[in-house]
């Protein structure tokens, strides 16, 4: 009873801080602020977590096991290895086109966390990795993963180039590029 | 005399800024790190800027001419539209194994920076028009102007993995790519 609660005012603090990282940067979320809005008492908060950055490295961890389950899901769309990947870049056209969509999160962070905080950017390249892998494993079956780290760069410049100009069209250009590259 | 003393203020207050922008983000520096680091009295920054955002658009400004000819001249170095091309991405491969490289300015703020700043927002989209722009103007003579957006994307995903993983072969894969697409 008493681990419940416990992992439910951390789920609290993570849920909070998940949306202001999200929404207003990491840099420009104090701790204070993920208190107030948490609702959970200060004390409660340091027996959970000692820094910002013990925050941070849940939410990336939480967040990336989120990101790789949609991911995967969205490749499962495909019926072959080609259709698999293009499915991946139709889960991004629908992806950066709803509403609460400010860019890849992992991506915000990497430009604005200070380079001291190597944990974090470890755990933004592992998740990453995952990606590339993700790639690999589509394309092993028809032996074509040398392709997988070309999609990946293709993957980060439709999320980039999406953040930059809020539109479609960088991700659309990608997939473009993407079916091409395998046919 | 007095107009270039307050020129030579100005220019001292956007290398100042220009260094710390980079170097540790936007949100990350105050305007009062600005005035101690650069040297400058208070009054006369405040006489040059009323606020950090008019300092980040000026650094916007500069940083991106400087961008341009730089982009412009390493296109110089090919001979025909699938040369100039590929010299922008070997550009790249040397740009991001420069020692003091911490990733493209423009995409690290556009992450950072808050949705509020849409003057600056405005001027990195203009900045990152003008290498589409770039890549259509090359590929024009040989019909090829269609390609440029999906260029662009291989740009912008070459800069963004680099500064994920910190090595070369994001940029050395959209390179690959490119001379794909234009053979």
């Amino acid at each position: 009873m008493r681990m419940e609660r416990k992992n439910a005012v951390r789920q609290t603090i993570i849920d909070t801080a998940s949306r202001l990282f999200y929404k207003q940067g990491y840099v420009n979320t104090g701790i204070n602020q993920i208190i107030e809005e948490s609702g959970v008492v200060k004390s409660s908060l340091y027996a959970a977590f000692r820094t910002k950055e013990e925050i941070l490295m849940e939410y990336l961890v939480s967040s990336g096991a989120a990101t790789d389950e949609a991911l995967k899901t969205a490749a499962d769309n495909g019926k072959d290895p080609k259709g698999k990947v293009l499915a991946i870049f139709d889960y991004l056209i629908d992806l950066v086109q709803e509403k609460e969509y400010y860019g890849c999160n992992f991506l915000n962070l990497i430009a604005e966390i200070p380079a001291e905080a190597e944990q974090a950017i470890k755990q933004i390249q592992k998740q990453k990795n995952g990606v590339r892998r993700l790639f690999a494993t589509i394309l092993e079956p028809v032996g074509k993963e040398d392709l997988a780290d070309e999609l990946y760069v293709l993957f980060e410049g439709a999320l980039i180039a999406n953040k930059v100009h809020h539109k479609v069209w960088p991700v659309e250009s990608a997939r473009k590029i993407a079916a091409r590259l395998l046919s």
